[in-house]
C-alpha cells in the first residue's frame, strides 16, 4: 500500500500506547518525518530546535497538569470509555466548560504563553454537534465516524490541532471566485477510498506540536463553494503537508542572548502556515463533504467555544500582574499609592475578562448531540474584552516596571569580565535584591509586553478566534434589539401595537 | 401600653394578611401615620403625592412580576414555610442568586429605574449568616430572633428596607470621636424590654415605600464604638422616625410639565434621609448589640450581595439601548454604520456588566448558616464596571439621539393652539413617524441620561453599595498578589525559596 | 410703511446708542414685542421670567467682562472704526483667535454655563470670508452689505445670534425632496425690496437674548436646493418670528426649590426653536441668495470656527474641578491619594481640550477676505475631545462628591422648623464647615453634571457645532492619508512609483 | 600631557571642520577609540556594526534634513554666529519652538523611530537659562563657559548627547544615603585643572552616536547631595567612559532574518548605559558644581522642553497610520466602514498629541537668559497623552493589519526554492498587490507595534522625559486649584472671604 493512501486503521497503528506524561508526549514527537521549515531551513527534528522547543514545552504542560492535578487536567470520558486529557473531552454540561476554563487559566499561569491545545479542543466540540445535525437532516454517517475518531484519540491521549483559517486572498470574494482556487482549502479529487485536499491554512497554533489535525472551513459558504465545504482529520505527517513556522518577535533571543534575555526561556507559542498538496483523507476521517449550508454553524459553534477559551489570557495576566508587583518591590516603590492603584486596575481588567468567560460557560446550553456550548452573546463579549484589556494591562505593567525593560544590557554583558561587574553595580535595586533577579523579572515583562510572548498575549488576543469586528457582528446579531425597542416604547408611553418597524 | 413601646407581637398585628398583588401593596401603604417631608412640607399621604407616587409604582412592580411570572418573582421558602416574594428569600444555592439577578434585570427593563427593594433583600442575606456566626461564637440568640422575624415577614410578604449609611461627619474619625455622637446611629438607652436608638441614615432607598427597616452599622468598628455596633428591625411608622425625601433632578417634571415631559411618567426611584430619635426596638427585633468585631463581616457580606445586585442596571441599559435604536429609526439613520456600531458598543458594555454579576452568582459559596454569598472578587469587579460603563452607554445614547434631547419644547407647548402645530410640523422625523412618539422617546432618553432616572442609572451606579474606591480596596485585598508574584518569579527563572519578601 | 417691511435704515433706528454695560444690555432687552413661548405660555417679558433670566445674566457677563477687562472682552475694530465687544470682531490674525479663546474660557469660569454669544460671532467670521469669495467669483455685492451690517452692529455693540440648524425631517433626503418643503429654511417669495423666508431653526442658542439673528444654511446643497441656499440677517422681533424656548433639566428648580436647589442660581444657557413665517429680509441684509455651491464653504468655515469655540467648556471644567476639590475638602478627604489623582486626571483632560483649541487658533490661516480661520484638522480634533472628556470629568466630579449630590433635601426643608435643624445636624462635614455651604457646592456639582447646566456642559458638548460623526468625517477628509501611506511604503522598502493605488 | 587631562582647546582640536552632510556625520564617527560593548563583546567600530548602524542612520537624518530643507533642519544662531543644525539652537521665541516641533515630527515621519538628538538639544536649552540664573545669584562664570562651549559646538555642527538618568538604586533614598555612593553620578576629586566624576547614566539615548555629552543631575537635591549637583560636558571618547548598548526587541532581525524581517531595516533607536570612572572635566566645561538648589530648576526646565519633544511620536504615528491604511488596501478592505473609522480614531489621537505639544510651544515664555521655555502645564499634558495614545494607535494598527503581523514566515523562507513559491501563493492579497510588498508593510507594522521600533514608539513614550506619575505630579503643581475652588464657591453662592482653607 502506498504510504499516502493508508487506511484508517493503519493510520492509528502508531498510537497504540496512550501518552501518559509530559515526557511521553515530548518523546512522541521525535522521529516523525514531517516537512517543517523555519527561517528558510528544513527542521528535521523540531523537538531539538532551540526556537521551537519552548512551544513544545508549553504544550507538554497540558500533560504535566493532568499528571499533577488529575481532576483539573483530566477527565473520564464516555466516548473513549477511559480517562483522558481534558483537552480531548466534549463538554456534556456547564461544569465541564467551567472546569475547562479553570484549566486554561491555570495553564496560562504556568506557561505565561499560548499552550496551543485549545483550537483542537474547540474543533472537537463543534464537530460533535454539527456532524450530529447533518446526519439528522441528511441521513449521513459523519457523527459515527467522528465518534470513532475521537474514541481512538482519547484512548491514545494525543494532541489534536485545529486548522481553520484559509489564506482568503481578496477578502471581497467567495472561494469559488478567487483568482487562485487554492486560496481556500478544497477537495481536488475523490476516489473510492477517500478524498484529496489542496490549499493552505494560515497561522495554525501548535501545528507542528500536534499528532493529528482537524481541518474545517473558515466561513459561511454558498452552494457554489461546495468543494470547499469539507471537514476531515489528517495525521500531521501525512504526505503532502508542508509547515512553515512563523517568526515571532524575539524568537531568537534564546539562541543569541542566553536564557536570561529570553525573559521566559522555557515557554512560548507557535504558529505555522500549513500547505496542503493533494493530501489524502480516507472517508472514515471525513466529517463533512459538501454540506455547505452547515459551514456557518460549524464556524459559529467553533468560535463560540474558542472565544471563551481566551480565558487563558487571564492566566497570563496573573503572571504579568505578579511580575509588575515584583518589579515595584525591587525598586522600593511597592508601597506608593499610584503603584498599588495600577495593580488594582490591572486586576480589575483581568477579572472582568475572567467573569465574562465564566458567565458564558455557566450559561451554556445543550446542542442536539448533547454537547454543551457556551452562551453566544457572553462568549463574544468575553473575547471582545480580550481584544482590549490585555493591551492596557501590558501598558500598566511597563509603566510600573520602568524604562529599563527595553534598555537593559544582555546576559552576555553580565558574563563579560569588564562590564559584568558594572552592570551588577549599576542595575541594583533596593537593598537585598539580587541584580540578576531584578533583570530576570524585567525581561519577563519585556517578554510579555513587547517580546516573544506578547505575540500571544497581545496580537493573538486581538485576532485569534476572530478579529474584533467579527465579535461586533455577532453581538449585533444576538442583541435582540426589537425587544429592547419595545421596552423603551412601553416606558415612554408610545402606543402599541405598531407594525412594520 | 404606650404606642412607642409595642412588643413584637403587637408590632406584627397589622400584617396578618399577606400582600398578594401590586394593588394590595399600594393599598398597604395608605393611612400610615409616618412623619414624611418633601420640599419643606409634611406629606400626609405619600401614595397620592405626584412626585413620590412613581417610586411606589416602581416598587409595586416587584409584586406585579411575582404575579405574572411566579417562578421569577416568587419562591418557596423554608423559613416562612410558604411561597413568598423573591425579595424576601435567603439564597440557599447559586441558582437562587442567578434567579435573583435575572429578576433584577427584568425589573430594570420593566421600570427603567431603581425599584428599591434590593437593599432590604441583601440586608436579609447578610444578617442570616452573621447572626449565625455571632451565636456560634458567643452563644447569643440573634439567629433565632432573626429567623422568626423573617418568618413573619415572608408570610406577610412585606417590603423590608435596609438602612446602612450613616452621616459620618468628619470621615477621618471613628464614631466615638465625632464631635456629635449622633453622626453614627447608636444605642442611647436600654431597658428590660428593648433598646433605644438615635442618629440618622442617609439616602435610604425606598424608605418611605417599605413596611419595616433593618438598620445596620456602616463600617468596621472598634471596641470603643460598641454602642454603635447595633442591628435591628423597626416598623417604618415607629415613633421617633422622621423621613426627608431627597430632591431628584426633574422630580417635578411630572407635575409641572405633564406626562410627556417626565420621560418615564410612571416609574422613578426614591432616596430619603431617616432621622432616628430615641426609637424603641424590642429585643426580639435586635440582631446585634455591641458585638463590634462582627460589624466588618456584616458590611462586607452586605456589600458583596449588594454590589452584584447592580445587575439591575443592565435592565436599564436594555431600555436605553432600545430607546437609542428607536430614536435612530425615527431620524431615518438606523442603517448608518456608525449608529449600528454605537449600539453594539452599548450592548457590549451592558453585557460585560451582566457577565461579571452573573459569574459572581454562579461562583457563590455557602456561609456557615447555609446562606450562599456571591464571589467577593467578582462582585466587586462587577460593581466597579457599573461605576464606569453606564456613563459611556448614556453618552452614546445621547450621541445617537441628537441635541433635541435637551432642547425640546414642553408637552404644554404641544397643547397650545398657536405653537402646538409648529412643533408637530418641525419636530417630525422620517415619514410615518408620529412627532409625539418621537418626542416621547427623546424624553425617555433625557430621563435616563440627564433626568430623573439618571439619578439611579448614573450617580447611584457610582455610589450605591460603595463608591469606586471601596471596590478597589476590596479588589486589592482579594487579588492574591503573593501567588501572582511567585508565578512570575518561577517563569522568570528566579530561584526560590525566598523569604521576607 | 407696513411694520413688516421696514427698510434697512429703519431697522437700525432703535440701536443708535451703543450698549456699554451689562445693565445697559439687560435694559435693551425690555419692551420688545417678541413672540416668545415657554411651557405653553406666551412670555411677554423674558427679562423678568425666572426661568429665562439666568440665561440673560449669562449673556450679560460678556458685557461685564468687556467693562472689567477691556483687553480681554473688547477690541478695536477697523470695520466699525470703534472699540467694540470682542464677540463682534472678525479675527485678523492668530492673536485675535487666541484672545477669543481666552475670553471664552474666562466666561466659562465666570458663568459655569453657556453664555450663548459664540454662534453669532462665528457666523460673522464665516460670512466675512464667504461673502468675499462669492463676490470675487460672481461679481455680487454681498461682502459690502455684510460689512455695512457689521459696521452698524459693532457701533451699536449688540448681540448677534446665529441660526443654522434646520429641522431636517428625514435625514436621508435633501431639502427639495422633503415631504414638507419648510423642513429647511427657504425663500418663499421675492419682491423688489427684499425676500421672504419660511421654515424654522432648531435649538438656537441664546436666540431670545439676541438683538439680531443671522440665518444660514445647515449643510452642503445642490442646485435643486437653490431656494434653500440663503443667508441673511433679521431683527429678533421681526414679524413672522415665533420662539419656543426649550425645556432644560431642572429649569424650574430656581422657581420651585429656591436659590440653593438651583445649584447655580444666577446663570444658565438657553436654546429655542425659531419658526419663520414669511419673514421679510430687505436685500441690504441678504448675504447669500441662491449661490448653493457656497453653502458647503459657509458651513465648513462656521463649524471650523465654532468647534474651537468649545474651549469655553474648559472654563466650565475649571469650575467643576474646583467644586470637586472643595467637596473633598468639606468631607475631610482632600488629602487622600485617590482624590488627588482624580483631580489631576480631570485637569489633564480639561487642559488637553484647551491645548487642541489653542493650537488650532495659533495655526489659523487667512482667507481671501483677510479673516483668519482656525486650523481645520485641529479644530475638529478639539471638538471631538469635547464630545468625550467632559463626560469623564463629570463622572469623576460625582465620584469625588459622593451620593449626596442626588439625594439631598431641598432648601425648603432647611427652612422648615421641624426638619431644618435635623438636616443641618446630619449633613455636616468636617469641623468648621458650614452645612449650607457644603450643600451649595454639592448642588453646583449636581447642576453641572445632571442638572440644568449639564445640558450645556455635556449634551451640548456632544452635539453643538456638529455631532461626533461630523468631526470624524472632517478628520477623514483632512488626514492626508496618501502621504501617510507613501511614508510607510518608503520605510518598509516598497518600491515606488506605484500608480492607481 | 596625559591623554585624560586634555584642556578645553585640545579637546576641540578634532572638530575644526564643521559637519555638513549626513555622510560627513557618519564619517565623523569612525575611528574613535570608544569603549563600547554590545551583547558581551567590545564593538571596535560601531559604524559598521549591523545592529548599531540603523541607529546611526536615524541620527544622520537630522543632517540630511538640514541639507534638504535648510529652513526646517537648520537655523542661523547668534551664539555661534553661523548657520547650524536646529538641534544645536537655543530657542529665542515661540517660533523657534514651533519650528523645532515641526522638525521633530518630520524626522519621525522620515525614520519611523527615535532619531536620538532631542535630549542634547533640550539639555542645551535648560543649561542656557539655569547657568544664567546661577551666575546672577552667585556671581559665578558658568553661563560664559556654557556659551563658549555652545559656540564651538554650533560652529563644528556636532551631536551633543544629554545624560541625565542616574541608576538611583533604592528610590526611597537620596544620593548621599545610598549604600553605594556611585548610584548617582558625582564628583570624586577636584584639582586645579578640573574635576573628576564617577557613577553612571542609564538608558542614554544615542550616546554612542554623539560627539559630546552633557551630564546633569536627575532630580531635586539637598545640601548633603552637593557633590552630586554637577553639570559638565565631556567628549564621548573621554578616558574612563564605558558604554553598554542595551538590547532591543528584535534587534538582531536585521542580521538573522534579512532586511525584510526587520520591518524598518534602515532606521532604529539606541539606548546605552554609560559608566563613568574618574572621568576628567576641565573647569571650562563645568556648568554647575555644587549649586544643589539649582538642580530642581535644571531638571524641571529640561523635562518641560523634553516632554514637548515627544511630538516626534506623531511623526511615527503618521507612518503607522499610513501602514495600516496600506495593509487594509492590500486586503481589499480599505472601504469597510469600521476600517475607515479606526483610521480616523488613530488620526484623532495622533493630532491630539500634536496639538498639546504645539500649544505648549506657542505659549512658551522667556527665561531671564532670553531662552524661551514651553508652557509647563501644556508640556506635561502633552507628554501625558503620549504615555497613552500611541498604545491605542498601535492596537488599532494591529487590529487593521490582521494576525499575519505576528505569524509571517521569514524572508529566508521566501528565498527557499521549496517553500518560497508557497508563501508567495498563499500570502497574496487582492489582485495586483505584490505579496512581498504586502509582507513588507506587515513587517513595518510589527516593527512599530511589537518589534524594534516599538521600543521607541511605546515604552519610551511611557518613560522618556519622565514616567506618567512624574507628569501627574507636575500637573498637580500647576493646576491652580485654589483659584478653581474660589470660582466654584462664587457660583455656588458660598460667602467669601474665607480663610484658612
Amino acid at each position: 500500500m502506498q504510504e499516502s493512501l493508508k487506511d484508517s486503521a493503519s493510520l492509528w497503528a502508531d498510537f497504540s500506547r496512550p501518552i501518559a506524561t509530559a515526557a511521553d508526549y515530548i518523546e512522541s514527537l521525535r522521529g516523525r518525518n514531517m516537512n517543517v521549515f523555519f527561517m528558510g531551513q528544513r527542521v528535521y527534528e523540531p523537538v531539538d530546535h532551540p526556537v521551537i522547543r519552548p512551544s513544545i514545552n508549553a504544550m507538554a504542560e497540558t500533560y504535566r497538569l493532568a499528571s499533577e492535578s488529575p481532576e483539573l487536567g483530566g477527565v473520564r470520558t464516555a466516548i473513549g470509555d477511559c480517562r483522558t486529557n481534558r483537552f480531548l473531552h466534549v463538554p456534556t454540561g456547564p461544569e465541564d466548560l467551567v472546569a475547562k476554563h479553570e484549566m486554561q487559566r491555570e495553564l496560562g499561569r504556568r506557561t505565561g504563553t499560548c499552550f496551543q491545545r485549545c483550537v483542537g479542543l474547540d474543533a472537537i466540540g463543534a464537530c460533535h454537534s454539527v456532524t450530529f445535525d447533518i446526519d439528522a437532516a441528511r441521513g449521513s454517517d459523519y457523527h459515527r465516524r467522528f465518534l470513532e475518531f475521537l474514541h481512538r484519540a482519547q484512548r491514545a491521549n494525543i494532541v489534536i490541532g485545529g486548522a481553520m483559517t484559509d489564506p482568503k486572498g481578496d477578502r471581497s470574494k467567495p472561494p469559488h471566485q478567487q483568482a487562485d482556487l487554492d486560496l481556500f482549502l478544497r477537495v481536488v479529487r475523490r476516489d473510492q477510498r477517500g478524498l484529496y485536499v489542496s490549499g493552505a491554512k494560515m497561522h495554525q497554533t501548535g501545528a507542528v506540536n500536534s499528532h493529528w489535525l482537524i481541518f474545517m472551513p473558515t466561513m459561511r459558504m454558498t452552494e457554489a463553494d461546495k468543494d470547499w465545504a469539507v471537514v476531515g482529520a489528517v495525521r500531521v505527517d501525512a504526505p503532502g503537508l508542508t509547515y512553515v513556522v512563523g517568526r515571532q518577535t524575539n524568537d531568537t533571543r534564546g539562541v543569541d542572548g542566553g536564557e536570561l534575555d529570553a525573559g521566559n526561556a522555557q515557554f512560548a507559542g507557535q504558529e505555522a502556515l500549513i500547505a496542503f498538496d493533494n493530501v489524502f483523507v480516507p472517508y472514515e476521517h471525513v466529517f463533512m463533504d459538501g454540506e455547505w449550508s452547515y459551514a456557518a454553524s460549524l464556524v459559529e459553534r467553533f468560535t463560540t467555544y474558542h472565544r471563551s477559551s481566551y480565558v487563558c489570557k487571564t492566566g497570563l495576566g496573573d503572571v504579568l500582574i505578579g511580575a509588575a508587583a515584583e518589579a515595584a518591590s525591587h525598586n522600593g516603590v511597592a508601597g506608593a499609592s499610584h503603584i498599588k492603584d495600577k495593580l488594582v486596575e490591572m486586576t480589575h481588567l483581568n477579572e472582568t475578562i475572567y467573569s465574562s468567560c465564566m458567565a458564558g460557560a455557566y450559561r451554556s446550553k445543550p446542542m442536539a448531540s448533547g454537547a454543551y456550548l457556551n452562551d453566544e452573546m457572553l462568549s463574544n463579549v468575553a473575547k471582545h474584552n480580550v481584544t482590549r484589556f490585555p493591551f492596557e494591562i501590558a501598558r500598566l505593567a511597563q509603566d510600573i516596571a520602568g524604562g529599563l525593560v527595553v534598555t537593559m544590557p544582555s546576559e552576555r554583558d553580565l558574563q563579560n569580565n569588564e562590564i559584568g561587574p558594572l552592570i551588577r553595580k549599576f542595575l541594583q535595586g533596593r537593598d537585598g535584591i539580587d541584580t540578576v533577579d531584578r533583570m530576570r523579572i524585567l525581561r519577563l515583562i519585556e517578554n510579555m509586553t513587547i517580546g516573544r510572548n506578547a505575540v500571544g498575549y497581545l496580537t493573538e488576543s486581538l485576532h485569534g478566534a476572530g478579529s474584533p469586528q467579527a465579535q461586533r457582528v455577532q453581538i449585533a446579531r444576538a442583541m435582540r434589539i426589537e425587544d429592547k425597542k419595545a421596552r423603551a416604547r412601553k416606558l415612554a408611553g408610545v402606543q402599541e401595537p405598531r407594525t412594520g418597524l
